[in-house]
């Protein structure tokens, strides 16, 4: 292991996985020297996860790939398990945690298994690997000295035009950046809401399919991009950062 | 490149570099493909920038290095440079940003760059790479589904309590998780200040040389931090992310 370990228990590795696509050159060696070591993972989606260590290339696929361990932390997962999948490590065995996409403990149930292995003194450790809310901050040139991620924002059209509006507002007087997100299927909603209720000097950079050959990724301000419009790619699901800043 | 590029113009690529030391497995295989085809670069410090490319083994070192031409975008240069800077884009040549320490235009003035790039219809192409930042908020355990990162906090001890105060009752309010940073050498001044004024229940996040062999990430609430403060490690001078939620 790369890193420093604990003296006799296992460590929680925090292990970032790709964005889509199959172009492992965007992870670091590390990821995959980790990964060869780790029997227990506590995962999403466990098919998603195997399938991700297969494109991951670990020595002796067929043998290790059966011989993992894998358990859920899906919506249905009692979070009082989670202290019983930690079990591993206070038995001296690593144990990797993944997303179904990007950072784990970021933007899915991971959190509450870190936040149980800081209570048992396991030592966790995040690996540096794709996170697209990084990469969109870092494209759009806007400030990345303050800056808040909302997640997704409201679905109710009323609701969700105030938010922009609010969060934008904000931006415009504070210079703090704001990003969110929306589910990939209401990205053209999203986007009339934006283009049609933003103030025309707002900025706005789409970030879209990031890190794949696909990707889509423009700053323009809100009057500039109501010229463009016509002339930008279908965003329909299609996974997009959204970043407003000044 | 393994990534688009437009038609006929070069790209102009974010490239993330170390936190320090000399561990390059961290960095992935696309990075050093993608520096090796640059010639242009924008950086923060040209000696570190160096060092840093030739801590990432690019090729034909000794010829290459020497022929690399390095912009200078610290807080001296002119930020209307930054469009003649990115002139050899246009000009169909790749440029590559360089930032002293992690994503380059998030905490630096790479960010002005990357909105003159856009202005010129230069391609964006952010690379993965560490960002303390991400590393530490899944570390932390806390709520990464919303969260703000306030760069440095406020200097005069007065207004610092206030303002710590002021952010760790809004992340107790709606569960947003806070960031922020302070200059190594104040590290001592503000955990007193943390262990002193905030509310016994607040989680603190303390995330200490990040990526380093010496790393260091702890979640714990302020009334356990108060207990385990006499057997921390001395934080002085070291870089630390700051994370407080609930």
């Amino acid at each position: 292991m790369s890193q420093k370990q604990s003296s006799r228990k296992g460590n929680l590795y925090l292990i970032p996985t790709l964005l889509g696509g199959d172009d492992t050159s965007i992870l670091p060696p590390q990821l995959l020297q980790v990964a060869q070591e780790i029997d227990v993972y506590i995962v999403e989606n466990v098919r998603s996860a195997r399938r991700f260590l297969v494109k991951l290339g670990i020595k002796k696929v067929g043998k290790v790939i059966d011989d993992l361990t894998f358990h859920l932390m899906d919506k249905h997962a009692d979070p009082h398990q989670f202290g019983q999948y930690l079990q591993a490590a206070t038995k001296g065995q690593h144990i990797g945690l993944l997303s179904e996409a990007g950072c784990p403990a970021v933007a899915d149930p991971g959190s509450t298994v870190v936040k149980a292995a800081h209570k048992k003194g396991i030592e966790v450790i995040p690996l540096v690997g794709p996170s697209s809310l990084m990469l969109a901050l870092m494209a759009s040139g806007m400030n990345g000295q303050q800056f808040t991620f909302h997640g997704y924002i409201p679905i109710q059209k009323g609701d969700r035009i105030k938010y922009l509006q609010r969060i934008a507002a904000h931006a415009s007087k504070t210079g703090e950046t704001q990003l969110f997100i929306e589910a990939p299927y209401r990205n053209r909603h999203l986007l009339n809401d934006l283009f049609d209720h933003l103030r025309p000097e707002n900025l706005l950079c789409i970030a879209a399919d990031i890190t794949l050959p696909s990707q889509y990724i423009r700053t323009y301000t809100i009057a500039e991009w109501r010229k463009k419009k016509a002339k930008m790619p279908d965003l329909h699901k299609r996974p997009v950062v959204y970043v407003v800043g000044r």
